[in-house]
């Protein structure tokens, strides 16, 4: 019998992170992390409801509750068989609104609270299949997975029965991929140790902490003050020795010019890449960047606010590293859209994680690109970071500096009734 | 003595226009013409306040009166002289809010909601100083206007001293481009004619119509259906005669390949301009359309996000003309900054218009582009729609195909108070 969506329920939901400095770097002095979340109730019999949201970082995250409400007609009165009979017609009607696209178009406040809402669909989709998000990819032929990309805008770059057959050519040892995940997660790093707020000891206390636990991938954010920035990642570089990778992460704060300049004493400190080292906008100037800083490897995505986007990036040659995230992104169609793009061009994947429930996310999708799409584990690491997990039904578990691979059913966004209803704001006692 | 702003009332007003289908496109097939306004009252004892809005097309509006409010913490408190002393500091302030820069950054609903402000707090300037907008700016120094542009992810394209440089060098004929300004107006062109939903009877009629009051440019919205467009743009064509510039826009329904192939038999046509004939995200794109299709041009600006989409557009020379956005691009601020840019690459700005307000508001921009930067009138025509205009204090006027040149102080977006009252949404009784 068909699954039919009732109601979508959204909520805010918002973490007083600020207060500790966690996730601070030199654009986010002050993050709150935060959710806009949303349950779809259905009518299965046992109960089942899909749970999915979209990651901000306090003030505005009303915003997407509220432009979760305006677009649930798109879902609500739905069964869950009609829209995977049709998912890419499904998408596109939810970013095609024919009045809310004035707002973005795919991009903003309604692409964000798209993604909650899609994320929602896919982990119904799982739980009612009974398998985690990962597995229901898998299992998906390349016609299906291929099938639930809307390709408007980026099939200049690849076409449907392209990407069908760039999958086709991975199918014959799928099965070999989904063995060695299982058995050994998928490599993640962390950025837990490099907050621009931290002191130095405490920077190198934490280093030393991660490296014990298996990481050989850290992350330091920079950009505030140069000389600072250089000591800070001098520290980070002595723990790490000098096999370890140490990535940086600018957040936008330079211009192309600046970004180039600025880039130039850290070198010394080897990095494997620079994160964000402008504008997410400017296609050209990654470009640029790029093309003076090698070898150091450029990486971007947390706020490529579409496939249009990061088609641009491949096609430009502007980037080392897609770093695609879960949330912006609008949810698992987009996602897969780009997860092919990336494959196209020879660009490996590293999501962007941490904040709160993209952890969660993120492994389901690293291990569906590994096991389907790239067949490859070269340059790839998945961002960890270990804040908030505890407020989650089915957490984000790292062991030897690896994700392990998930096997609730679900696309594991649930949060506990606790958590949902203690840091509920304004009303939540969190918050009182 | 200094004015200090005392509060932003921002409010949500909408115009029932679906049900006439004026505005109607291949994308937007039901607007309801709508607007995030808001008011910045004033200790002034005269009692002036200032009146901005960013448009929207119905359904979101409240998003973006909402992302107002959340935003007012950035304007409210502060002096008009507090804000002109360092124009592009507090421009930055507004964009780069620590929380809320994450939902965007610079894009979507938050920056429209930034639109709105800024454009308040120019609309205030400008009463202040007893003059129209476009005559504020006009009577600035080259220096004045350079320091209102956060040149953050643009200096790679345009350094500050090169935007005074190129301001000087207009600076002796300024006087003389004023004269004829508020003597000829600025050139128009229609769409009234031209909107999907129209029958070609209606099209006719109101092309000849248009030529009749002096117009010289007409534009058709395309992208629904290959033979109906060219029987349509035939019609256009036979009334417009040879001499007439004819139009197409799109409204981004195609992707890149596809725009080049239907774009190939609306050649007999002859249209000056493709409007939109892609998504307005991708730079690369419309770089590859405009090279495939010559010598028709390419056009696209009304839904490009900001100074640095821009920036890109031009550096790769991608289109034939820039149609900014008044309440798309962050208010007054950034339309300085892309009217510098595109003079520097030598590209004509023709202003996207329609909607509710933005004939009131472009005007000025022309004008003040005309005189000051770009010191040409060559391929440079201004939109006009004759929609809703009855409901503001100072309404654009167009005579002889011309945008008659605004004297009231002030930047214009001002609504009457009974139009406010009546189409309030949802309370107004327009929408018992």
């Amino acid at each position: 019998m068909a699954t039919r969506i009732l109601n979508a329920v959204a909520s805010d939901v918002r973490f007083p992170t600020s207060r500790t400095l966690a996730g601070s770097d030199a654009m986010n002095r002050d993050p709150d992390y935060s959710a806009a979340y949303v349950i779809l109730e259905t009518d299965d019999p046992g109960g089942l409801s899909g749970h999915g949201l979209t990651f901000t970082t306090g003030r505005g995250t009303e915003l997407c509750v509220e432009a979760v409400r305006l677009l649930a007609n798109h879902v609500v009165g739905l069964t869950m068989e009609d829209i995977a009979a049709d998912m890419a017609g499904f998408w596109r009607g939810l970013v095609g609104d024919s009045q809310l696209r004035w707002l973005g178009p795919e991009k903003g406040v309604v692409h964000l609270a798209t993604a909650a809402l899609v994320n929602a669909v896919w982990d119904l989709y799982a739980r009612l299949e009974r398998k985690p998000l990962w597995k229901l990819l898998v299992d998906m032929s390349s016609q299906q997975l291929v099938d639930c990309v809307d390709f408007r805008y980026i099939e200049d770059a690849l076409k449907p029965a392209e990407a069908v057959a760039m999958l086709e050519s991975q199918l014959p040892s799928r099965a070999e991929r989904e063995v060695e995940m299982r058995r050994d997660g998928f490599p993640a790093y962390t950025t837990s140790a490099g907050w621009l707020g931290y002191s130095d000891a405490r920077i190198k206390q934490l280093a030393e902490e991660a490296i014990g636990e298996g990481f050989t991938h850290l992350k330091l954010k920079v950009g505030f003050d140069a000389e600072n920035d250089l000591r800070r990642a001098r520290a980070l570089r002595d723990a790490l020795g000098p096999n370890g990778a140490l990535m940086l992460d600018a957040n936008q704060v330079w211009g192309v010019e600046e970004a180039i300049s600025y880039m130039r004493p850290l070198a010394e400190v080897d990095p494997w890449w620079i994160e964000e080292p402008t504008s997410p906008d400017d296609v050209l100037g990654h470009r640029r960047i790029r093309d003076a800083i090698r070898p150091i490897k450029v990486a971007t995505g947390e706020h490529v606010q579409n496939r249009i986007v990061f088609k641009q990036l491949l096609q430009a040659e502007a980037i080392d590293f897609c770093q695609i995230d879960s949330c912006r992104l609008g949810g698992v169609n987009e996602v897969i859209a780009v997860l092919l793009l990336a494959s196209k061009f020879g660009v490996p994947v590293c999501p962007h994680a941490g904040g709160v429930g993209l952890c969660e996310y993120v492994r389901h999708l690293s291990i569906f690109d590994y096991i389907a799409v790239s067949a490859s584990l070269e340059n790839r690491v998945c961002e960890f970071v270990d804040h908030l997990h505890e407020h989650f039904v089915d957490p984000a578990v790292v062991a030897g500096g690896r994700y392990v691979c998930p096997t609730l059913p679900g696309y594991s966004a649930e949060m506990k009734r606790d958590s949902l209803s203690t840091y509920s704001f304004p009303g939540g006692p969190a918050w009182a």
